[in-house]
């Protein structure tokens, strides 16, 4: 039984000594090096090979390496192959991270003591309790869940919002069509961490940022291309959107001239939210490929009709 | 029974309103309005009159406003009367919040992605697990330990230090001159929460910088007077430390021409990381009135010879 993998080349030998510790039975390959093809029953990648029917026609179960599967050509991919996202502790901890840290800051008037400091400033705005902010999550996956239960620990007036009916304790579900308005019209602080689909390109548009009270924030760690990047620039320039934290773009990296770089009201990361993280992704492939041995249900199992 | 308040007149207008409302027996004034001064029972202050005794004969209890009663002159307090420092929650809150955002910075890279936005540069560095990062918090008050247990939950690396010995779950605490190097030695990210005395007034400086790992960073969210100002800026251009958070001064505000403004390697904030909650604050000094009208141990009482 072969296991291929085709991403990050050092992340590739840890998994290689890890597969050989811990899974000896199973003989793993480094893309571009394939073995035998027809012996590849797992396969884990950032984007698979174009030809994996073709090529590879034993494949029993593909991996995405991240936690988003739409960089995925599913035309591509037999209809009976299993497409698992990755969903592992390393992954959610970044993102709480990478989320707490931008909500800290705009709740504690990061931007504006930055800008005091180099005008040699020295004004003290009265502290607000956490409880008077309005953070709000945009998708109730994995990571939206994670997000929000740290949020709701240090007090933050917290909602959410997905496609379809959730509850979370000490939060406010908002869910469908019909409950996007209420839930954008109480945020000051939005965050988007969705999977990108059909149905959430481009949520982040001009009508979105409407329904926002004046003065909102945006925190995008979702995907680029969730984000009409002319409509942001333009909700930041008139003033209705006060500033926003961007970790994902449409094309990265953005071209030298992008508009984001030096805009006094976005903070622009390098996609650097939240990563696998090499060990517990290993593990989680690993669980994974034990339940497909005992067909048990695989853990991040893609709906191809939703998209995720 | 009277009581005066002497300390921002904003906050001193919601305090009577709140006095008249949940104790009406305590005839509340606001400085400079004192009312008869030998009806002055309780005084709050952020720096009490020079001539209190004099003035006010009959005082029983002075509270500080403030976490710290370091800016009190205790020459001036008659012996007997006991001095109640502030600790109510939102003062945690606040600094947990503070201190939280300063961290996860730092764990995160983000003055080196400022530095990249500046530049046009979309490079991302590999996400460190929080357990990487070797955590320090100096003081083990209500503050330090606050802090802790968030660091802690958020799962860094944590120590703390403090005069006398402590325990805290998950936390590695050290203790006394002996223990102060062992405590350095292992700290990445120290946080100053000492309250601020004879004994610490001066200890981030040279020998304390020399005795942390090289690289390490400094969160001074204690009081301008712990920090010698001059070795900081050596220790941070001679390299062995990477940055500082800087929330307070010796001299607040600094000079136009202080060096911290536009120090590469400093954040600098003013004095607001962490503010007695009105309301919060309120209710702690309401709730030891009533613990000394009732005989009973006051929450927050200053040793005087310890100094906090």
């Amino acid at each position: 039984m072969h296991f291929l993998y085709k991403s990050d080349p050092v992340r590739g030998e840890l998994w290689a000594r890890l597969f050989a510790e811990r899974a000896p039975e199973i003989t793993f390959h480094c893309w571009p090096e394939t073995g035998d093809p027809k012996e590849v029953r797992y396969l884990a990648a950032w984007i698979p090979p174009a030809d994996l029917a073709q090529q590879f026609p034993n494949v029993e179960v593909v991996f995405s390496v991240g936690a988003g599967i739409d960089q995925f050509d599913f035309s591509t991919l037999p209809a009976h192959v299993p497409v698992v996202r990755m969903i592992e502790p390393g992954l959610a901890a970044g993102m709480v991270e990478y989320v707490m840290q931008a909500v800290l800051s705009l709740h504690r008037d990061g931007p504006l003591y930055q800008q005091q400091q180099r005008q040699r400033q020295w004004i003290a705005r009265t502290v607000k309790p956490a409880s008077s902010r309005r953070v709000g999550v945009l998708g109730l996956g994995v990571l939206g869940k994670a997000v929000l239960e740290k949020l709701r620990d240090f007090g933050y007036d917290c909602a959410g919002w997905s496609r379809s009916p959730h509850t979370l304790e000490g939060v406010a579900c908002y869910d469908g069509e019909a409950g996007l308005d209420s839930f954008l019209a109480r945020t000051d602080i939005l965050i988007c961490l969705l999977p990108l689909t059909d149905s959430t390109r481009g949520i982040l548009n001009r009508k979105l940022f409407a329904a926002l009270p004046a003065g909102a924030a945006l925190i995008n760690v979702g995907r680029g291309a969730h984000l009409v990047e002319a409509d942001l620039l333009a909700a930041l320039d008139s003033g209705h959107l006060s500033s926003a934290v961007i970790d994902v773009l449409e094309t990265e990296p953005p071209a030298a001239d992008h508009p984001f770089w030096d805009h006094p009201s976005i903070v622009l990361t390098p996609h650097i939210a939240s990563m696998t993280q090499p060990v517990s992704g290993f593990e989680a492939v690993l669980d994974n490929i034990r339940r497909h041995q005992a067909g048990q249900p695989l853990v991040g199992l893609v709906d191809r009709t939703r998209g995720y």
